[in-house]
């Protein structure tokens, strides 16, 4: 494990999660179970399990850089996009530095807002996923079903690898998109399909080379922003490479294409695994102490400790920040981002 | 209409209205109709027009006292009650004082937390009881039902009365109860029967016969208050009488029997009344202009102009105050004093 390094793209605005996620305060910054740890610095407790706290790098925007510094007092390698580009050249940007720096490296990549239950289960899957890339093939992990959900896309597991240190790893025969009801409950009955969390571990010249192979252009812009990543003439490439490179994601540029070459592999594992992509996701925490719930029942969060009282509605999600107010229930939880757009139509940039 | 006084009693917690109605501050001291006037105010107002100020009487609590006087300057006539004794005590001790500096006068009583939208009409109306207590019976105020409420006692008119300058004064036939749905769409068809707003005129002397008659300790105590209000025992007789008085509401002590005698009169009036019993009475108020509904719609009040954003909760109703929050929707609007009562048992004082 010497070789491996923790990518951490920082990125996205968790709308769904209005009023407690905002432009200016993104779901990877909040503490939404009640830890004390924000979901970013979970993130950070969990990669040091398995690497130095100078093998985690973090990529983000400008404009979140200062809070993410101030979360992980530890973290040395912080990236900043110029501009946002999607997740290829974010995380290829990663890459292309790392490689440049230690040729031969071995990359996972953890999005920074996903919560997992059970650390050690996936601590070892990424062991077991860094042994299978190591073998040449982009490792993703594959998450077990915990039922027939239509949020997540899938990963079709195929054959058995044979991969020392690996003994769970098998092919990746397809990614499929979020699935229908019925769809996913097939998939789940065939035991051959796992949540997709966008989790995966390669080496950083497998990685290069898919991308020189099928996106050159890119692959060339990242390159030469690699090495010049720690010379002086970082900021001056980076402002003439970056607005050039193409906005695309990595499921598209490379897992999708390479996964038809047989190039992908996956490593199973159950390991309570969530995103939190909306306030459903949240709604087994405990309830606000102090709510009152006459004929009702759900989640209650007041991050003023304010009293919620909810009369005669099940399933209720009532969440009160200083500035906004959220009510809605289980079943409109995927709407909630509907709301950030209504009042960005209304200029009231001030509450997205 | 020189001899005539306005009493309003101005008590009531209205705990269907939590959390904007509270003990400290209930529902007669708010703008609920977003007049920039309180229940009070509206209530001085509306009778500025039948009465002198120095004829307008208000009895209540020594808690709100203070705030009562801030909210009418003009008022001279300021009532404490040392302890609730409900409603026959508090209009009687007000009655004893009337009848005692000036005997022959004529008493209105109006409660403090109800809305009229037809000034003119309810004006009209107090003249022609006024004219008809005069006449020796205690005449209420019918409000011409708008629908079968379930909500509101009605009374059902008798014969007319011959009354000089009370065209539509009729005898009083018998005061019920809150009825089923039925039973009250039957009234209304029947043209009989009238909303019971609590509302209604007497001679101060004919009310203090009644109660000498009906109630002969609860008048003596009264009387002896009465006599020594603008003396130096106020006091003294406050402290040793007002502990002794019974407490009754005068429905029972005075209403109910004495139509049974036929001494009560009823003079109709379509005048837009409501008691704001609830937040399905505010429902017909703008909405919010800050508010989101996505497949929502109803009633969201922020006192401090918060944002608020409903999604898929029709006939919603939501009430945010600086330290509470109210979810519910109208169908449940009755049962929000449900609120405060576990609220108090959870020994939260401070939210009630």
């Amino acid at each position: 494990m010497a070789d491996f390094h923790a990518v951490i793209p920082a990125g996205g605005a968790g709308t769904r999660l209005w009023p407690l996620s905002r432009a200016s305060r993104p779901k990877f910054l909040l503490d939404l179970t009640g830890s004390g740890r924000s979901l970013l610095q979970q993130t950070w407790d969990r990669l040091s399990e398995l690497v130095p706290a100078d093998h985690v790098h973090v990529v983000t925007g400008p404009a979140h850089a200062p809070l993410i510094q101030d979360q992980l007092p530890d973290l040395s390698n912080l990236y900043i996009e110029p501009a946002p580009r999607d997740s290829m050249p974010a995380i290829g940007l990663a890459a292309a530095i790392i490689d440049h720096r230690e040729p031969g490296s071995i990359l996972g990549s953890f999005a920074a807002d996903q919560t997992i239950e059970d650390d050690a289960a996936f601590t070892a899957a990424v062991r077991e996923a860094v042994a299978v890339a190591d073998d040449g093939t982009i490792c993703t992990l594959g998450v077990t079903p915990r039922g027939p959900s239509t949020a997540f896309g899938y990963i079709e597991a195929g054959p058995q690898l044979e991969v020392s240190g690996a003994p769970t790893a098998r092919a990746v025969s397809r990614f499929v998109e979020k699935p229908d009801a019925a769809t996913a409950t097939d998939y789940v009955e065939r035991g051959s399909y796992f949540w997709n969390a966008g989790m995966f571990v390669t080496r950083t010249d497998i990685l290069m080379g898919h991308l020189r192979r099928l996106h050159p252009e890119l692959h060339d812009g990242l390159q030469r922003i690699g090495q010049s990543w720690d010379t002086e003439s970082r900021d001056a490439t980076l402002s003439t490479v970056w607005p050039e490179l193409a906005k695309i994601a990595i499921d598209h540029a490379i897992a999708e294409p390479v996964s038809l070459e047989g190039g992908i592999s996956v490593v199973p594992g159950d390991f309570g695994w969530d995103d939190i992509g909306d306030f459903a996701a949240l709604s087994h925490l405990p309830d606000s102490p102090d709510a009152v719930w006459i004929d009702s029942s759900g989640l209650a969060i007041a991050d003023d400790g304010t009293a919620i009282a909810v009369v005669g509605i099940p399933n209720a999600i009532v969440v009160r920040t200083a500035d906004a107010l959220l009510v809605t229930t289980l079943d409109n939880a995927q709407r909630v981002k509907e709301v950030p757009a209504e009042l960005r139509r209304r200029h009231r940039e001030d509450l997205v």
